[in-house]
């Protein structure tokens, strides 16, 4: 299966995580959703726009740079 | 008014501030809550007992300190 994994910035704690989750699980197509506090990604177990998860990280609060 | 000031560790953004202070408003008697995120402080406009606090800042997931 194809994965699409992004970087995103200001991500501090569980909560932020619960948040990004939230968000990205949100989008259209998208079933699964790791996200790595730790390493400040967000990966999607389908593909899916960069554009679309670019929104979903905008609407949680927080800014994709990769 | 009296108010009671107690210092905490470990919060690191607003999900966290909005945690922290869902918590402490819950104690019986306490009306104003107010979380400082750059001094890590959280104020209640009335006087409470530290085991309160303490035991409201835990179940938020934090650590009283002082």
């Amino acid at each position: 299966m194809a994965e699409s994994t992004y970087t995103l910035k200001g991500m501090t704690c569980g909560h932020c995580v619960a948040s990004v989750t939230e968000e990205v699980a949100g989008i259209e197509g998208v079933q699964n959703v790791d996200v790595d506090l730790a390493t400040g990604t967000v990966t999607s177990g389908e593909p899916v726009p960069v554009e679309k998860v670019a929104a979903a990280v905008t609407e949680a609060g927080y800014e994709l740079v990769s």
